[in-house]
């Protein structure tokens, strides 16, 4: 149980968190921070927060629990704000998409990873954004990875995994660096390459023509162009070195697939297809 | 109405198509010819086909439309199998995803097209095959692209275009190059890619754990990475032309995208993913 839980950037992910803490009784007041009075008038029209705050120091006070929801390039700002307005109890957790540039900018502003910060990433999520489109199931039985580091109070991190399973989901802890390739290679990848396809084809000058004959594989394999452009500039820019391998490796081999085609190499190309397709159908089936 | 349908390939498009005719009450009988006898026989026990023959001469007797559904480096075999087996009035089409190489084939083995050949392909489809995986629904509201050329006889066209409607889709022409033109950005291109993606991970070394932490944007993006194999590999060769030339498009994109991520070019970044927005929100609402 939080009995005050401080949600800084009431969007799709915190207002999710609300709701679903709301739901499962695991939570008193729910105090809502942001930068937009409107829109944190509107969450709490909605139900979703208690009260709100635009200003940090005050929103934070007295809080148990304190979960920063906003894009990766307003963490090192908030992270300045928190500087001494919490207390040495006040838990603190994030939902980031990428861990080590957090860990990074909450060192350089603090001096040292605070021992009650615990580095958090819901896998969880969908192409929308905003409050809105906020509800309570988006995170059941969906991954919560925790990326504590070596100084990380063990009770801080018993908090943080107790909320989200209050959520309904899996919590998971791994390092902070191999959170970052790991989640490059099945987010970050991804949705850089829908995000090149859709431009790719946008640009071609018939493009009115083009889309109107797109089918159904093109609508699911383009979902995700349809994500944040800001979220996603932050997200690659602060995961830049992990992103940068998978990239390059996809590129390499999306040369040597572009050569087998060129010189039709049955073989190379069918092997490439069988693998891809065994590899996904288990995916799926797991 | 179509009083004798010969079905070429009873597969998910082929089964579909007949499934969706018998519906209507738009066919008499349905002949089924193929390879494979048990494959035969499993349709007409789901009541897909009427009878069934291995032998093309004697399965196209008598019809009055054949449609040939197998996959592309099938057709010219087939195509070879019609030659003196067919009557002036019998009309085909076919559904394969490229037209030019059907075409060429039809051309080469015919010595010229056949007035009564009308090219054809429906935008629809999912990643399973297989006559099990037939539905009468398939066509609904969804395209189908004929490609006539020149000397086509028109009332083949018409024909072909009343069966496809009788099955609930909507007809387009289009010429056979700007199909393969269009086609190849938008289906062919996303395969490539969806393979190419699972492919990359599936051969980086702690694959097992990277596909478990993968979530539901991954799942769409790579739906199509499911698809047939050996479809896929026939339908990137077939169309090595057109689907070289995006390829190559995507490539440089791509190369572009990574370093503007190296350099931390935010302006390219946002603009590129926030244009990619646009078109695809564009395009989800048409």
């Amino acid at each position: 149980m939080i009995d005050r839980l401080c949600i800084i950037g009431v969007g799709l992910i915190g207002g999710s968190l609300a709701r679903a803490l709301r739901k499962a009784g695991a939570v008193g007041e729910i105090i809502g921070c942001g930068r937009d009075e409107v829109h944190l008038a509107r969450a709490k029209e909605l139900g979703v927060i208690d009260t709100y705050s635009t200003d940090i120091s005050e929103a934070v006070q007295q809080a148990d629990m304190v979960v920063i929801t906003v894009p990766m390039q307003a963490m090192e700002s908030v992270f300045m704000q928190l500087q001494g307005n919490i207390t040495e109890s006040t838990v603190i957790t994030d939902a980031g998409s990428v861990k080590g540039s957090a860990v990074d900018a909450a060192t350089r502003i603090f001096g040292a990873m605070p021992q009650n910060y615990i580095p958090g990433h819901p896998i969880a999520g969908t192409e929308k954004s905003g409050v809105e489109a906020s509800f309570a199931e988006l995170y059941e039985n969906r991954r919560i990875i925790l990326t504590p580091v070596e100084n990380s109070n063990p009770s801080a991190l018993e908090k943080v995994r107790a909320m989200w399973q209050a959520c309904g989901a899996e919590v998971i802890e791994m390092g902070v660096e191999h959170h970052d390739e790991v989640l490059a290679a099945t987010s970050h990848l991804p949705h850089m390459l829908a995000y090149a396809l859709v431009d790719t084809l946008a640009r071609m000058d018939d493009k009115q023509e083009i889309f109107s004959y797109a089918a159904g594989g093109f609508r699911d394999f383009t979902r995700i162009a349809s994500s944040n452009p800001q979220m996603w500039h932050d997200i690659c820019l602060a995961n830049e070195s992990a992103l940068k391998e998978v990239l390059y490796r996809f590129r390499d081999d999306l040369q040597l697939l572009i050569e087998a085609i060129e010189k039709g190499d049955s073989d190379y190309i069918k092997e490439t297809f069988t693998r891809a397709k065994l590899a996904r159908d288990k995916f799926v089936h797991e």
